[in-house]
């Protein structure tokens, strides 16, 4: 059954294969009894039209992809089933392609858009600093979200959702330096990371600075190129070290909730306690922080409001809006248990 | 440049559109030098053939696709990135697809299949408890992986690759008896839950019975429906309700790691501590269970191999072996510090 072919389908139903394939593609010329007829047929034996047939004949399909670069990466695997349930209330196919971390971006969207037809795509993470000719190969409309964004860089002639990463991470490090802290170590990116993790490293800098605060680079950490990027086993590794260097401080800003969570289990085992030793500040407000012990204060993106806009954004493009949009996000700071006033 | 056709690839290069296509191709029949200018074209104007009109030539492309069913079960998740690694490592194209929770998984697949010639699919989580009939209508190779599988049906005729759910369970509970727990209490999975969950219940109900201990119906806690299946906070209100419920126990045994951190929080917010009041054994062996604290004792499955092996099988099916092989792996007992002997 699974091998019925156009031909066969028209042979049960007595008509031409092009009057199958008008029923299929819903041509307005068609009988609607007849196609009516020939759909029941297709339904009957399980007939799966070729796409790939079918698809030189029509323009596009209904085909959304999110195109997400760090399949890894829990922040956005958080993520992901709110894409999945948004896509659907607007009757999109949802198509999760994941990006290899030594792949071009533009290249595999020009690739996927061509390939599936796609309506639209939405890049989850990267970097995405290409020149805004590359940008223009996509072909199809799309939205950048949570990519990280040069904010001095001239306007993008493309729609995006992200929050400041740098103006956000000023205002977690002020809040600490509000709470009385002066020795602040902060769990930074990778070293030779100039997205996000840069940008976050940038905002700690300043709001130190405008606290009137001198920068030990000896408490910047940068995460260990070994192990995976923001992981909780990462957190651990720098923290330890850091406890071990005997480098004085109060407070830890960690870039990620889960290396915060590694920055738990290593102060602990140095037999120090939270927040009474030393406060710990994360950032992303993932649903689990709430479970830490105790709960971790954090700044908290707005995951399902990026994911509705970045939606409603490649909608607007998608019906014709010439107007491309940047969208900034403010980050919530979610005062918990893990930070003492000192 | 986005938009060039065939046609402009051949003007291009002097040549006829079914020499750029045999180029395309790889047609025996076409000279070397003209393919490797062609290619060269092709190359330099960034154009991508048209994978629609390619297909209706070839027999297959080079992807194989992962069908996810639960893309927000974090266990999942953590297997995403072994598949993409492993798949690379093999020369293929990785393809994920998120199977709706409604969606029924043969349809999804078969459509999938046609549409995009797979050359093979994988099947992440799910029931497929569908009858061999259904099965072969997939019409191209695939395995089963981490699909509960029911031990006592006929073999099927398909590859799959799991655990044994119920020996395992059982062998969970057995180790807590053997330390001594009369009183054990089960986090489940949702009270309809005949899979996984289900299986999961039998292993626990059977391990008490054969350590002479009467089952306790208000031990067995299912999870909520209105909260995320194995999630933390699923987790976290049903051991809050077991200890506001006052039915006494030692330890608890959780269907997930995950459940297992929600009753981490929820034994810490009653003012008791783990393991001397609670002892607290987890199952899957999810990396991060490892930084909780106490550091969890769990039922480890071993992802990697699973996933390696699940490759394996598909790469036999591929490449014309015609037996199927139904491989159960053994979970693998972490002794960490959450279970205490009494």
């Amino acid at each position: 059954m699974a091998n019925l072919t156009i031909k066969d389908i028209a042979k049960i139903c007595g008509v031409g294969i092009s009057t199958v394939s008008r029923a299929i593609n819903d041509d307005p010329g068609i009988n609607q009894n007849t196609r009516k007829r020939i759909l029941k047929v297709i339904k009957e034996y399980n007939y799966v039209p070729n796409n790939s047939a079918r698809n030189l004949k029509m323009t596009e399909s209904n085909t959304i992809a999110l195109l997400i670069k760090g399949i890894d990466n829990q922040f956005f695997q958080g993520m992901l089933k709110i894409f999945e349930e948004e896509l659907k209330k607007h009757e999109y196919t949802f198509l999760l392609h994941a990006v290899g971390e030594d792949q071009d971006d533009v290249s595999v969207a020009v690739q996927l858009a061509k390939e599936k037809r796609l309506k639209g795509l939405i890049f989850l993470g990267g970097q995405m600093d290409y020149l805004d000719t590359r940008l223009e190969e996509i072909g199809v409309p799309y939205v950048l979200c949570t990519v990280a964004v040069n904010m001095t860089a001239p306007k993008r002639k493309c729609s995006s959702v992200s929050i400041d990463d740098k103006k956000e991470s000023y205002r977690a490090v002020d809040y600490l330096c509000k709470k009385g802290h002066k020795k602040i170590a902060m769990i930074s990116g990778k070293s030779s990371d100039q997205a996000v993790g840069g940008l976050r490293l940038k905002g700690y800098m300043e709001a130190l600075a405008d606290n009137g605060i001198k920068l030990n680079e000896n408490l910047v950490r940068y995460m260990k190129d070994d192990i995976p990027e923001y992981s909780v086993a990462n957190g651990y590794e720098v923290t330890k070290e850091l406890l071990q260097s005997k480098e004085e401080f109060t407070a830890l800003y960690a870039i990620s909730d889960l290396t915060a969570f590694g920055a738990y289990k290593a102060i602990s085992e140095a037999g120090k306690k939270i927040p009474d030793d030393y406060s710990v500040l994360g950032f992303d407000g993932i649903e689990m922080s709430k479970y830490f012990q105790p709960s971790l204060s954090t700044m908290k993106q707005p995951c399902e409001q990026m994911v509705k806009s970045s939606i409603e954004l490649l909608m607007d493009i998608i019906n014709g809006k010439d107007e491309k949009k940047q969208l900034i996000f403010q980050a919530e700071l979610l005062e918990r248990d893990s930070v003492k006033e000192i």
